[in-house]
């Protein structure tokens, strides 16, 4: 059963997780640039992840083509070892994807994403005929549907599904924006609203902020559809990291991106209340971005496991809500196995030395206002100091 | 060449990081039983993760056969899928770190760790005939060395080295108790004379304490054994994970402990310090246990490049301090290119209602020590509000 | 020259700090009940925290009758040593406050605050009448201006501004509201109209949120005069604690009120920033509520030393920014003497046990709410149980 | 009855709490010099806070005359409005004092504290000339005993207690020291016994640490006392800060010092656990320092109120265990009317961009260390720095 099947039956499609993040810690993508020739230099590290999102409960796996557009493999040339063909690596991610798939029973969806040629040039054609280059791949390869995902501006998303839709295959479209809205500020409910009428039959977020940023960004999106008495399903891809502190571009502006985001890292238990806080809000299409492990997807399938009557593979080594701890030699570690004790569990960093909250960079303060800022303050400090002396 | 040549010769020696955990979150181990039989049932995921580990700059590949005893395989039988035997779990893992490690030029260790039965019943033959067990097939696979690893109590791990000694190979033991020393009361210097004496090479702590903490009961060993005028290399494999809130048996007792550690783990930067404070100790056996990924691995093998002339595979895929972001769109993320930024940074946990540190559980208060004090309060309160009632 | 005279002619006036509190830790007021009988029990310790207050730089005195309406006193009578009229604790209040304002150049304020009749009758009559009571000592002991300060109802403002508008003297009204209103839901814009349509000639808020959360609504309160086309001056007496984490009805409602309050102190260089933040808005009545001790009203008086053109008495005994520190034997503690110090450091709690934010209580989940979450949780919770029973 | 007298019938003797701290909060005193001239310029401060401290339960007033030595007020001499001399400063304190302790049943205290011509000469004829000149005063004011505080070595506290043991009058002796003993080096056990030897009745620890590292100094004393066989009652006037994060040298070197210390402070509940601790190692006089303002006094007479049976005059505005919220009109605030609550709260800091702990200044790294450092690391950054560009 295709995609559109199974979101309109009803059922909870469960995406996969964060290939960028999770394969730059196993040493096979460069944290920077974050292109997929992966695929053709360790096709086994592409495959075996795959596998363990499937295992998890994963019924979509994305070809892990995320900046794999001809321009931005260009662009970030310099990193990969030998010149890899962006063709070449278009084709080895499907060809990964599909084999694993084939494993169970999950879906293939071809992938792409925002364009360095838009932020530079923003040409339409150029721009969309490096989506079509990809899409002629994801053609012949015959992937089951197709996501356009990770865009900041929805003028480039709705250029993306455009192309995508000519291939007479279900199109789903997330961006990578806040409840503030695109980076040229229209709000999440006109994004939804121009990527369902370019053609997109599933439409949400990914990436850039934390599950619960992200719900809040789909209701409004929900909303915007409501308003505008039109229908989509709805998909949430978000970070597996807290970030209640981001600004508008999210999680890139923290001091802590992209290497130092360990104590942000959601458990399992943070991953069960998302699952279930997007299902409360009418998501269908549960998944996750960067950050998200194999154990992050399982942890959606089994807080859904009621709805939907049935556990991952993945959890055969896994106790409901940590009751595989009721055999531990110690007393105070068997308690631990009860839902109550990790739901209400506030985890520790061990970092007594670190705050809880960034202020993120890039606050848009101009150059002009700064300086303003500092001239005045230099005055009135300069007055104070001589006040104080005369006082003396 | 072998393990006692190169550290002999003054080489550092890389270790590998931390299978059980690794595997709990890929899918393929049960947290609380923590047992390896993926070696037979998944071992395209094990080999997956030996094979990143290499990259990563590991020289030494341990079995991962961990928990692998036949005491601990029954006892937590009723968790694996099929029974399947020692025997069996023992031999594959012995031969997939095998083919792993001629991808390289790695070197295969065989280990054990201590028994259920040792903590029950404390016979010295049974508990040797338990590893006598494992070593017949680290014998029959010809791993290259010995590693008894995981000992709370040092009687049981002289018993573990006088076992594996007796096969000529070299052996290289670690105990997983921090500054106080072990569950009797020996201090860390005391274990380690009774390591050596008992025929380890190579001596050292692994697991249940922080990389700071670690390194400090290495040094107290290495005092030990000048006081002892004894001889032999040190070693060290901590956690990922920052625990400077631990009690005497470390993580275990930590109320995040295992499904809620995540915003201790260590970041890429506190693993280059970890790596270098190592080697300024005089440690050549510098590796990692739980919490340790890949990317931790690399990290020691960047940090000790100069030592060593050489950087490992995976460093393809990685900046020298974050370089990597040079080319970033947006400036205030380039300035995070330089190694000032990143050992500076104190990474923010994004959790404002959580705590830096906890209590460990578990800290020995008797039950008739606390009845005490619960009945003094009692009576002092009472007392008390008695004085406020007459003020009134 | 009276209050208005000086607002008119775009001075600077700063009022004082909070009473209950200062005086509470000082032994003289009782937490709960929070009246001001120590004005006839303890006038000394009274007079003593004007004069503070003044020498601070204060201009204005407020009498210490927050909560000394009759049926306020009333109902917390039982709490008074010996019954003391309504009457008498006015009376002292007045004298006290005019004896050290006689002391200096500050004005007396007569102050009269929410009551219980309101929140338990809503009568009008009845509710005015109480006020009317205070008004009469206020207007016998001659008061130089009034304030009705510390309303959660717009309603019962308007209605303390009337009767206190009888009086020909100038009314000031706070009210201790945040950005969301009142408690029925009126906006602070709306808020401001209506008192000042009831005549009062300066409006803002005092007590409930921090300085940073004041601010703002004073903001809208400003705007909602623009939008009305009413002018006023604008008033601004905020607590001295931290409280980002407040819900609605501002402190009272955060787990800490009001004995664990201690971690939220704001440092004189946090008031600092408020009273800049607070001129810059346009704020020219600048003061404080609970949690305000002299030293914070003092870092009001020095901030806006510059636009004032003098310091206050109390500045004869502080260093500008820290500048008292340079002779300090340590060069690390000389090293504070500056204002970059002190304007960047990131004081720590000494708590590594306690998190920064807490979840105020009483969110407003209604038991019948709270009861379908733990139904359905339930169920679910019991489906889990039994597929995860049956998979073993 | 006589402080020897109360201490050797086994009564609990309270002292008061910190001056300098509490009175520049005031406005009268100026931090950095820490002079207490405001006993002549502000006779009427000194003299309400004293009262406070008699109100909230302290048998014992110490003179205002910390730092009253003739060479630090010369020394600090230009912070003084008008040369006020060392002798008229002194007289003041012991004047006031006396008046207030009159109005209860306390003792006055006569105390003098480490003196800068120690620090800049060590001659013992004129450190000791300086403690001569304030005993002196002393004595023809008749004061009932003598503290010598606040020393750094116990050296200089030997010279005064010699001193003030020549006067005949019982003398109690406490150093500003931690568990690691005096800046020479000395043990707190070697420090009590030199001072017991000296002449000092009484001896124990104030100020610079927090009230659990204090108390832990003072179990040291003991056991040095016990090892000696020498017998003194205990004395302990701690911080009310929490500085767990404390060097050697106490707070003075942490970076919040001294004016960001305000998330520190302890509250009530913090000082009642202090009291029963200090209570349960058998410290007789408990009092405390710089942070302590009078209802941090209050909680130590309550906590031991049932061994002594009675409360102190300022409980007549205090609850128990906040029992005075039990009318609030908000259930939630009602239900933190009992121990239990109080006890268990862990604060927020309502500061989530500030960490924990801070690391203290002047770590007393040498300069030589650190540029050896610096070269070390600057070396292996060139070479990794090439090691990356060879990869490249």
């Amino acid at each position: 059963q295709g995609i559109l099947e199974r979101l309109d039956a009803g059922e909870i499609v469960i995406g996969d997780g964060g290939f960028v993040f999770a394969l730059e810690k196993r040493g096979y993508v460069k944290a920077g640039p974050w292109t997929p020739e992966a695929t053709v230099e360790h096709p086994e590290a592409v495959r075996q992840l795959h596998r363990e999102f499937l295992r998890a409960g994963a019924n979509v796996l994305q070809t892990f083509t995320f900046y794999a557009s001809e321009d931005k493999l260009e662009n970030r040339g310099n990193y990969v070892a030998e010149k890899i063909s962006c063709h070449k690596v278009n084709e080895a991610a499907c060809d990964i994807a599909r084999e694993v798939a084939n494993e169970g029973d999950a879906l293939v969806a071809g992938g792409v994403s925002q364009t360095p040629s838009y932020l530079s040039c923003k040409d339409k054609t150029e721009v969309k005929a490096a989506f079509q280059k990809q899409l002629e791949v994801f053609m012949k390869k015959n992937v089951d549907f197709l996501i356009a995902e990770y865009f900041e501006h929805v003028e480039e998303a709705v250029w993306a599904v455009e192309v995508l839709k000519t291939s007479g295959k279900p199109v789903a479209a997330t961006m990578c924006i806040g409840p503030e809205g695109d980076m040229h500020g229209v709000s999440p409910g006109q994004c939804a609203v121009q990527l369902v009428k370019a053609g997109a039959s599933i439409v949400g977020v990914n990436c850039h902020f934390d599950p619960e940023t992200s719900i809040e960004t789909v209701r409004l999106m929900k909303e915007g559809l409501q308003a505008a008495k039109l229908k989509a399903h709805l998909m949430c891809q978000p970070l597996a990291f807290h970030t209640p502190d981001c600004g508008k571009q999210g999680f890139i502006d923290l001091p802590e991106f992209p290497f130092g985001l360990e104590p942000r890292i959601a458990t399992r238990w943070d991953i069960q209340k998302y699952a279930r806080k997007a299902y409360d809000l009418g998501i269908r299409f549960i998944g996750g971005c960067c950050g998200f492990e194999p154990y992050h997807i399982r942890a959606i399938a089994e807080e859904l496991a009621p709805e939907r009557g049935f556990l991952p593979e993945a959890s055969e080594k896994h106790g409901n809500w940590g009751d595989n701890l009721s055999m531990h030699t110690k007393p105070w570690v068997r308690a631990r196995a009860r839902k109550e004790y990790w739901e209400n569990l506030k985890p520790a960093s061990g970092r007594p030395y670190c705050p809880c909250m960034s202020k993120p960079d890039g606050w848009g303060v101009t150059k002009g206002a700064k300086e303003l800022m500092q001239q005045k303050e230099a005055t009135t400090e300069q007055q104070l100091k001589e006040l104080f002396q005369k006082k003396k």
